[in-house]
């Protein structure tokens, strides 16, 4: 459930849908459908209620969190903070493996890159893109409105204690300007081991029932003491009752619900379908890799469970678009926008034909998609080569002024590449060479020997004599990586490092390939999803959700189970269930302290549960909240079928799946002994 | 080029194209459009001609070959003798890497488990089947057709020295008792090293231009002695000239020309992408194994290169469906069939909807597809694993009436599945291990966790810890497997073999899989395939070819490049070529013997060459002729368009590639010496 960690290319947000039912919508904050909320649940959710549910509400850099104490106390997923656990570990400690738990404060771990953000303020900045953007089209379009949202990032946001990011929602149909509180001291408090977290291991994961204790904490830190945190949420001591409502807070990372059909085809022919076959084959690698030592495992096992959750996530996508009739009834929803529009001539002639734009756009993105994923997105799992690509393009971008950078190198944006640069964490030499010959070969694969980009990218090395080269980088030291960034051009000129100095030699037939890409393939898709978003405004009203930008929503819900086939499924697992499920062999093994803890824990106990909430990859570790607005679990999976959510929501079988605060409450006091977080959570 | 390791589910054969054009065809010998090809290339191919070109062709395992001395020398590919030469190697040895050539007759070896067989007796058998089948359907259609097939197969041949196999041609539209003489003794006489007859290695394969050598030679023996075969192909001396007319025999394996859009739809949307995700994750599990050590690469080099040539095969199939309009095409074919059968009553009553069924019995397939491949297809790459099920079920088989047996097991197929078994041959316990365990984590995930076959063929194990008891089986050792065959069903019911066991144990579960893939898919599509062939006989008539079925076979084309978006493909390469090429890094390095060789070749010797002949995967190794009747090739592979041959030939682009017989000449005398092959070959 974290957001996939392969760029899917022309995966690009459309504004959602004209007519909603049911517990669908992913909503902003400021157009929560409370009435309907009232009418379906009678619960009432006021002003009051939201605000303080979005103050409480975190995002991390791929996850979503909330604050359980005033003390800066955050609860999020195991697997939102398995990346810090394993920069912690070494040869000699696995916090994954055996869980981490600070006896005291001080013990608390700083967690490397990670950074927390609280949304404070929103502001409509529309008018002031599209002013900017007026009459442009291609790269000149891109141009003009990554400028202004430089522009806006900038003004507003002064100081690395805030965060302000231009959020482009209903696609194009609406920016806004988001301010954050940042945190960027962000420690570990506890989590337990990744066999309790992550219990039943890749083949239940996105399955119910499930056993998962998949929860973890952190906490926020202010000039090196707990962040004071007075709007938090209260923490439950209720089971989740069948049939109660349910709010989820958190950062849906993205849905694809208002593509057009073309889009949709070209993504299950030939976006995802590409990229689940070759993380199929780095799976295989890492698989083996990994059983080659205990150490291999530890130190490949954070990747890998990446590489397993993308997979399964795209697998369930290409799943429903290939068994479901989503691209059938969304070309009828595309005709029937169309007609609307043709209907209307002011309209028509406005609007144009962005559908045929798309297509086109599209085609070309078949023609390009090899090479911006192999030339541009570089390889999977190689920290040294981002590292280097950081080092080398930040240097040429600072350069300029603001508004001429690269999106990724404007000075709203640098704050957070730096942290993920300077901060200390392990790189494991033996993996990436792995991932970086893999990436070589496979470049090779799909460009062939002879095109020109093959021969940049590799000359007349072998992927593996290249990757060896490579690895001989200084860039896993800190000191270096700091030398080179605070040294600029001069620096990278000067540096003989083998990584900075392939990256010098190949980044300018990366760039070339960014341009094309952004040229034939996001310019014109983005200026006619704008379009498209006007048109369905048009039509349909604004009564509606922007399709998800890892930017914060709320969605509502309830406690139910479904029907899968001819069973139905419960709402519930319990604690209980856990040994009757556990085999004694991973990853149905239990850990040690809780083999024999059977009778230590009360059986009764409500443990994971699901919820007909809308939500997708991002929302892990969103709080899941009663209507009084306390927090009675954390999300941590959906249901196999809440993977077509990216294009659709059925709430017969689409099932958010968290962790009950019972379960979790219950394992600190029983199994962990962790007595100081069950006083800060409960007062008791 | 070899046939694909993974077996596609639904794909069938079916009859073929009702209208033929350009040099499209996969001809049997009894149909060849030999005024055809009299009007295009002015050549006159008669009775004579095609009866010696027919008792020259041969047919291996998995590849084509031909006859090219008197004393039983055969030429095929280098890949054709890939797992000859691995099964001869040893950790001190390896003839893969280093090639071999045998000084003497007497240091030929025994290539264990291959068969080479020479189609010497064709008759038509069409009314003896479809009387037994009459008014059947289902598994009684299916029942009664193999009992009939199994009854002539038996009738009609005998002693060991024959084979007889009922060929379905046409799609059921004509059943063909083919009669083969058998060779059962068959040699290693010489192979190139790998860098020189796989040189550009998985990057290069299914490219063009291309410097492989990829030749073998074979010998059949009879009664210890090399088998007298005065009716060879003649050697020719003359490189292939442009636009030269060119015929290619041999035994392509399956195309699936006159599937309806239905099927084309089920296979790209399902089958294709599940065997292609699966080969790669496979891919990459074995190019990491390989990585481990010398040892580990030479064990697993075989089968590494038929998980990467299937997969680049199917890939090329998978791209055709997807980027052409094969199915779109298709569907309008579909439809102007099913018009000319409605608009004649008589025959519509016949016909039904066939087409109808179709779509039912894919549905079907889509839901046992998982089943099937996991429960009853078993494992890529484990011998052991299909020596324990070949030997649970022959026992058990070998106990029923020849007509009641699985088709694999009646008598006239016995003896090949012996001979499989009981040759002596390597086994390599760790890499069975790991593709033990990587079917059963397979099986754990695509039928779930909690499934009752999950539960039958891995209970409370993990696939780590089942693979490991697994791989303790003894029958890696040939007496054990001798021992076991004798002994039918009272030595399987005492042996404690671990393997064994487990076949005995999971086989009622796998057979029941069987059972329900025959009787809800492969028997409704032979029989509705059969209706349709009738269809189309009815409104075509019967100058056509049937699809392909890995039996005998003659094409016709010529040589000729092709254009590749705006650059002129040529023919031919020539030697010279190859030290431009080589970087001197895997897979671009040549042999030790060929690195310094530039100036002991002629460089202006023509390589390999590319024709318009219409082949596709099977035709490995098969013999390009000259219209005089010699041999100027051996085709080794088609360019990435051939791969769409599976649906469609397309002249403009689709190439056979072949190595020459002036190449293989120059090499045997100026490189490896290898006098006594060139005075077999040339009388000089």
């Amino acid at each position: 459930m974290k957001k996939s960690l392969w760029a899917l290319g022309t995966a690009v947000c459309m504004l959602s849908a004209g007519t909603v039912s049911a517990d669908e919508g992913m909503w902003t904050f400021d157009n929560f459908p409370a009435k309907a909320v009232k009418a379906k649940y009678g619960v009432s959710i006021d002003q009051k209620w939201l605000d303080r549910v979005r103050v409480a509400s975190v995002r991390l850099n791929n996850c979503s969190a909330s604050l359980v104490s005033k003390d800066g106390l955050v609860l999020t997923n195991h697997h939102c903070a398995r990346a810090c656990a394993q920069n912690l570990s070494t040869g000699k400690v696995d916090y994954i493996k055996d869980g981490f738990f600070a006896a005291k404060r001080e013990d608390e771990k700083l967690c490397p890159g990670m950074t927390a953000e609280i949304l404070i303020k929103t502001d409509d900045v529309t008018d002031r893109v599209t002013n900017a953007t007026k009459g442009k089209s291609g790269d000149d379009f891109v141009k003009a409105r990554d400028a202004a949202i430089a522009g806006l990032e900038k003004n507003d946001c002064s100081g690395r204690k805030y965060r302000c990011q231009v959020l482009i929602l209903y696609q194009g149909g609406q920016y806004q300007l988001y301010t954050f509180r940042r945190y960027t001291d962000v420690r570990l408090v506890a989590a337990p081991e990744e066999d309790m977290a992550f219990f039943g291991g890749d083949p239940d994961n996105f399955n119910f029932p499930r056993y998962d204790l998949d929860f973890s904490f952190i906490r926020l830190y202010e000039n090196g003491k707990p962040a004071s945190t007075p709007n938090h949420l209260e923490w439950s001591l209720t089971p989740p009752q069948a049939g109660e409502p349910i709010f989820v807070s958190g950062n849906p990372g993205s849905t694809e619900r208002l593509m057009t059909a073309d889009q949709l085809e070209t993504m299950r022919a030939h976006s995802l379908p590409a990229a689940l076959i070759q993380l199929s084959e780095l799976r295989g690698m890492l698989i083996r890799f990994s059983s080659e030592s205990p150490e291999n495992e530890r130190i490949a096992k954070n990747l890998l469970f990446g590489v397993e959750n993308s997979f399964k996530a795209l697998t369930g996508r290409q799943q429903a678009l290939v068994n479901s009739n989503a691209i059938a009834d969304k070309r009828k929803a595309d005709l029937a926008l169309k007609a609307k529009v043709d209907a209307d001539p002011k309209l028509a002639k406005e609007i144009g034909d962005p559908w045929t734009e798309v297509v086109k756009a599209d085609k070309a993105a078949d023609v390009l998609r090899d090479r911006y994923r192999y030339m541009e997105a570089g390889p999977i799992g190689s920290s040294l080569y981002d590292y280097a690509v950081i080092l080398v393009r930040a240097a040429a971008e600072r350069e300029k002024p603001d508004n001429e950078r690269l999106p990724d190198y404007t000075n709203s944006r640098l704050p957070i590449i730096e942290k993920g640069l300077l901060d200390e964490k392990p790189t494991y030499p033996k993996l990436e060479r792995m991932t970086l010959e893999f990436w070589l070969t496979k470049l090779r694969e799909y460009l062939t020997a002879d095109d020109a980009g093959t021969k940049v990218f590799l000359g007349k090395e072998s992927p593996q004599s290249l990757a060896d080269k490579l690895t001989k980088t200084e860039l896993g030291d800190v000191a270096t990586r700091k030398r080179l960034w605070q040294g600029g051009m001069k620096a990278i000129a000067a540096s003989n490092d083998p990584m900075i100095r392939y990256v010098v030699a190949t980044d300018p037939a990366a760039r070339a390939v960014l341009k094309e890409w952004r040229e034939r393939v996001e310019a014109p898709i983005d200026r006619a999803s704008e379009k498209i978003a006007k048109a369905r405004f048009a039509a349909y009203g604004t009564s509606i959700y922007p399709d998800a930008t890892f930017s914060l929503r709320l969605s509502y819900g309830k406690v139910a189970g479904w029907t899968e086939g001819e069973t139905k499924v419960p709402p519930f697992t319990y604690f209980g269930g856990l040994w009757d499920r556990t085999t004694g062999k991973d990853p149905f093994a239990l850990p040690p302290r809780w083999i024999n803890a059977k009778g230590k824990v009360d059986p009764k106990t409500v443990f994971d549960f699901v919820t007909t909430n809308d939500i997708i990859g991002g929302n892990s570790g969103s709080p899941m909240i009663d209507a009084k607005g306390k927090v009675v679990g954390a999300a941590f999976d959906g249901n196999i079928h809440s993977l077509g959510g990216a294009f659709f929501f059925d709430e017969t079988n689409n099932r958010t799946v968290g962790v009950s605060t019972v379960a979790i409450t219950e394992a600190l006091k029983k199994i962990y002994r962790a007595d100081g977080l069950v006083k800060e959570l409960t007062g008791k």
